[in-house]
């Protein structure tokens, strides 16, 4: 890259997992809107045709009348073309595809155990990390020899653990891992007040809270607007949400429509444990003791969140496909408009633009003292020319210390695990799992089936 | 006290449960063997007459013609009494009666609860605690305000959360947590060795082991005999193990009756977590996800260890108190011998008249580096005049990090519940304990069952 | 204070100091300046008349034609007073007078001893902290008692000793010390910047830099301009200094007199020890061992900065008078303007209408892993709504690690002297000071008479 | 090795200095008192003439009478030989003769630098480690090709760094610094006891201590003897000697004789800092900045302790020569008996023979958690079966921090120099040295004179 006046130009990003139909489109849409910065997008992905559709579709934003950066896309074959001469590297992959994740998601089912995501922890998450995590140790490989100097930005789940693994790869690497789930948190804080405080908009970046946990399992224990402590007004709306009893699928007759899952659980957590848990619904219950929010379908519904079938996922995929070719085919432009992601943002922080603080997975350096050394977890960082430091988020409060210090633990025995190749460990950490309640036999036919369901992404263990 | 040449006279240790039938006359028994101390036993119990007939019992002891050491006991009315003075402290006290330990082991069945102590960790040793710590705090009361700085040996059980409770309340005590569980474990070890390397009655002693974790769930991550590492020959012994067969009751069939139980769950989870679990397969059990090993009565069965009923404890008394009459009576004497505990040993080391080093459960102050600073952990201390020093144990193993660091953190939240007189908080801790995989309203319906039939132990919440 | 609409107001800030004849003005100018705060200036001094006159000068600053946002400026008699209903307290004091300091600085000359500036560590910030510490604790103890929790500001010298006392006596207290001299080192890397990139006005804020280490002796390990690196420019910049044997006291010939020094002691430790030293070399070079930099005046001379003799510092003092007569009378106006002290954009911070992230002095908690916890550290901090976090800074560096981690060590003895009013253990801090090359009996001699010649403010301690 | 009933045999020693003519005999003496090891000591040596002189030395030994267990000697021409196979390695050198350490320890005089000893820290000791450390070096890289799981006990000195640059180029040594001065500082204190108390003949393993600091900079600040505490006996013998003005040179008048010296040095340390420096004076006295007490000749004689000239140690090892003959030819035989040094007693408890507490330099892992993690610190530790685990020494007292801390910085920065042959960071290490008060000029020409007089060892830099 170089600089010309205030702009940086020539800019290059790789994008593994360019093929990506929605990410991709994401972070389209926020380069073209960005004005100080614009280059090239390397679009590398193992369905090449997928990356070749979006370097068309890419290379067409430009003509938009919004676009205020020109970016180029391009197609490229191979991980080194990529990465060689990256200034940025993104990574949002799939891991296989929905019939593997129904396996993840639904054959535990058949034993009990039921998953909202199944992407990050649980059975669903464990096989998924099988998965993703030896492809993983191929990226951190090859950007070490490629571009070690690149800051390397990952999307793809499970984020702690894929995180995990480029750092344990490559411990030099500039990794983090980022999530818009404490966003959401803060638009519901953002909510709150405004009803509150009769005031409209407020905008989520200024709900200031302290972050601390583990994605998808992050808490917050200091949250203001302005200088008001928003911990008083959060509990007023959790003892209220206790008293619904307003049924599950309706959003229309709770706090305005601003929420688009009833949150009945991230109250919950908040009255039983003074911190309020940054997540969706979803994420959420799957951290617990399985028997908590997750004990069958209906108390699922009863907690007012839901289970995501992969079915749903698949239908929304062929949507996804549909609007693909549309794009492809100049039938359909973008709306060009800023997502709410922060990838750009911290692109620009990065390169000394404007500073930023905001939440960022990355290793544990003592900015939660009580958490090991090197776990990945989830803080604020500041972010600036070429650097993200965390900022001292403080010991995790002792009520939630146990649920989030067996998660780190599960997922160090995890990566250890895919690290050596040792299914017995995996194993090891699938039966520690919070939402993992059978006996051990049960439990090791339960895990053998789903290895057995997702062999063929396997290969390496085998 | 005061020193007669190279004898300490005068020494006053104070015995809160000075009525035990049990731990007391070990004392007793061990006290009267050791050569180089004398002084007195004051006994505090709040079952007076229990004191006053461990009075008359020790005060026989110095009579037997082994008898080595002169020591006078004492029934005192008060703790002030007890303590004004004392130069050491023992606590060894049953906090309820087997009534309370009934409900607290065996009202959680009916839920498919099983447990095989039940009075330290899981339902039961949570009850336990609850009637337990507050009687903790009122010791390290006194104990700060008679005899600061005296040397505080518990024994009391759940050990870790009664010397948190300690140190809470009267963070410069010097107290410390006894437990012979290791000793098992090393006993265990010497016995294999003999086996293996053809040696007789090697001494549990000569087992030299670093220890590491929480009491009763206590681990060892290095062993020699000699300087031979025990680690590969103890692979043996538990790979053996998993295929013996045999009848779960009989112990005749395996090693030469060196063991009480089977401990097929020891072996079990070093093959599984390549550390030596070092406690009793009883305790073990209760640590691990219940359905690992407590799923079922046959489940426990298989597993080669048992359930110890309640009503064996009440029968087991009855033999106890007809012990008591016929010692304090004259019909039956001590056979003095030294008991295997390491009470007066340490003392004797406390004293300056010799050095030991053996495990102990005292605060976190980094000798075990990736738990949390200042909770109870038990590994190797160095005991010496005046001073008992931790050695540094090292990381606690990955795979067994998420086990104990959960546990851990449940105990703070039940100790913080108990000094702030909370049982919604300690319902947390019930909810966050391995062996509870009840859905929420279950586990809040037997919580409730449990803390009503203790009632008359919970008046301080209630 | 309250809000109205998206205004703070009726804010109130306490100033310890409130006679001031700098900082109280540029206060002054700072809040006059900033658009959405107002409220009230509670000035306290021991001095009430400058506190009156002061009051007076303040409230003229309303009429003002470029001002902003009008403050009301109340002397007030009494802490107690000032601090009740404080939203913020400034504390910008001098300890004794300029003949006091005329000792500190220029008493240990006879010994051959030279300050440059003598009021932070060394024989002179040694006699200063010894008058000004006790009267932090008073204000500690007050704040404490009138204005928990509102947020505290020290500009006063010696900074680290200074809110390492507010700690230490009230460790609740949400306060931090700022200084400025870290910003002069950003102007100066901005003018390299500038000079070797052709670039004009490159602001300070721009340069992003990584801050660790004690006030006065404070370093950048990591700076960037954009995502450039500056580190490289910035060896060339003092390798070039190596070679400048220009006089000393001319700054005409030399990077188009962008300095005000010639910062050859700055470059002379960069090219030591890697780092970049980050205070003007005036304080730099006291915190090295004295026969480097002030060996004599000679050697200071050489090194192209110079000696403040107190002498100058009355000078000016009565300047300051003649001024604030002027403006007291009307005679004169301020000129409105931003100061480039961050103070009041600190307090913007505070309120949530902007964050900031800047350097500031604060206990550690880890932002500098291998300095002693609780140690007054200077690192980068995000200020945000009621929230002051530092950023992880990382370890020091190991060529100035036995620099600054012996300093933090002699200021704690020396507030432990304090605290405990024991000049022995003060001496010892001045014993242990680099500054301090003299054998025992003539470090006592000047001890003494450094305390007599102060002792109407050393009461406390005699 | 190996093991026949109870008895080690077979155990192979490599000795690295194996010509020494003193540590070497008096490792023979030892070896040869103790019942339960036997096998081979290979001596290597640069000097391979003395080497084979101590083969024959060591060889006589088993015919003397009281010999126990007999060892073979046998002089070896390469490390790898010594190496290979060997159970413990045990290194004690000289790096370059007495000529280099004659610049070492007097060369600085002329800049008014005094050494007492001059081979741990100050010019000498720097001068010493530059010539040391390239060895070590070479030495670790051997004991992982030929015997990494061998012991390795290093007596070099200059301790610390050597014990360091072991860790540094192999950091899975098992490697300890073992150094007899916190010995003499026990014998001191049981001759106080002895004499406050009327005792005889307290050994000094009965003067129970918690040690912590560096080598030859090491302090005590817990000391029992039975449970007395020692530390207000200490202070009246310490105040007692302020008042001893007898001459420096006779030891016959003060406290019976008991002393070597006046230990006025340690007294005045322990009155100012309120720990017991547990070193002789002459070690101690090169550790504080350099005009506290070695200020010139005069100040050394008025503190009771003496410069240890180098003449002297050629004087003297000219009668070791001597006694080398006699020893070869058989005209002289040991007086076989225990030298009081723990070598041998290390390796008994590293076989599993017998435990062992005492102190040694390893890194610090946390038994000092406000030193710097992997700094070689000197601790009491636990010996047992292929285990040495320090004990937890708690945090460094804040009067010592400074002192201490600036050491290990420096120790740092000498070994990180020698690593990358970096003279200039050698001679920041140089100037950073308590005993270093001269100008950055002369310190230069010191350190150039200084590098010149001994380049005949210095190759590696040049």
């Amino acid at each position: 890259m170089k600089w010309v006046n205030d702009k940086a130009e020539d800019v290059k990003i790789a994008y593994i997992g360019g093929g990506s139909r929605g990410w991709a489109w994401g972070l389209m849409s926020d380069l073209a809107v960005t004005e100080d910065m614009c280059g090239t997008v390397a679009l590398y992905d193992i369905d090449k045709d997928a990356a070749q559709k979006n370097e068309v579709i890419g290379n067409k934003v430009k003509e938009l009348k919004d676009c205020r950066a020109a970016w180029n896309y391009q197609a490229v074959d191979t991980l080194a073309k990529a990465l060689t001469g990256a200034d940025f590297v993104v990574i949002s992959i799939m891991p296989g595809t929905f019939d593997e994740m129904e396996i993840d998601v639904h054959m535990p089912e058949k034993y009990g155990i039921y998953q909202s995501v199944g992407d990050t922890s649980g059975p669903g998450g464990i096989m998924r990390a099988l998965r993703c995590l030896p492809m993983f140790e191929g990226f951190a490989a090859a950007i070490k020899e490629y571009c070690p100097n690149a800051w390397v930005i990952n999307y793809t789940n499970p984020m702690s653990v894929c995180v995990r693994t480029l750092y344990r790869v490559f411990p030099q690497i500039k990794a983090f891992g980022c999530c818009h789930e404490v966003f959401g948190t803060q638009k519901l804080l953002a909510n709150i007040v405004g009803e509150v405080c009769g005031l409209n908009a407020v905008p989520r970046e200024d709900i200031k809270v302290n972050v601390l946990g583990v994605n998808h399992f992050t808490w917050i224990n200091q949250a203001h607007y302005r200088n008001w402590d928003l911990m008083p007004i959060y509990r007023e709306a959790a003892e209220k949400s206790q008293h619904d009893d307003s049924p599950a699928n309706t959003d229309e007759n709770w706090m305005n429509k601003h929420f688009t899952s009833k949150e009945k659980v991230k109250f919950d957590l908040f009255l039983r444990f003074g911190s309020i848990a940054a997540a969706g619904d979803r994420h959420l219950a799957e951290f617990c003791p399985g028997k908590w929010y997750l004990k069958d379908p209906e108390t699922v519904t009863n907690w007012g969140f839901s289970i995501t079938p992969v079915a749903w996922r698949k239908e929304q995929l062929k949507e996804r496909l549909d609007r693909s070719e549309r794009l492809y085919r100049g039938e359909e432009n973008f709306e060009l408009q800023n997502t709410g992601e922060e990838g750009v943002k911290q692109m620009r922080a990065l390169l000394g633009l404007e500073d930023l603080v905001t939440n960022v997975n990355i290793p544990n350096y003592g900015q939660i003292p009580n958490l090991p050394m090197g776990a990945i977890v989830e803080t604020n960082a500041h972010f600036c020319a070429d650097s993200v430091r965390p900022v001292m988020a403080g010991e995790l409060p002792a009520p939630i210390y146990p649920l989030i210090s067996r998660i780190l633990g599960e997922q160090e025995i995890l990566v250890d695990a895919v690290l050596t190749r040792d299914l017995n460990q995996a194993f090891e950490a699938f039966l520690m799992d919070p939402n993992m309640g059978l006996p051990l036999t049960e439990a090791r036919e339960l895990f053998q089936a789903m290895v057995e369901g997702t062999k063929s992404y396997l290969g390496v263990y085998l």
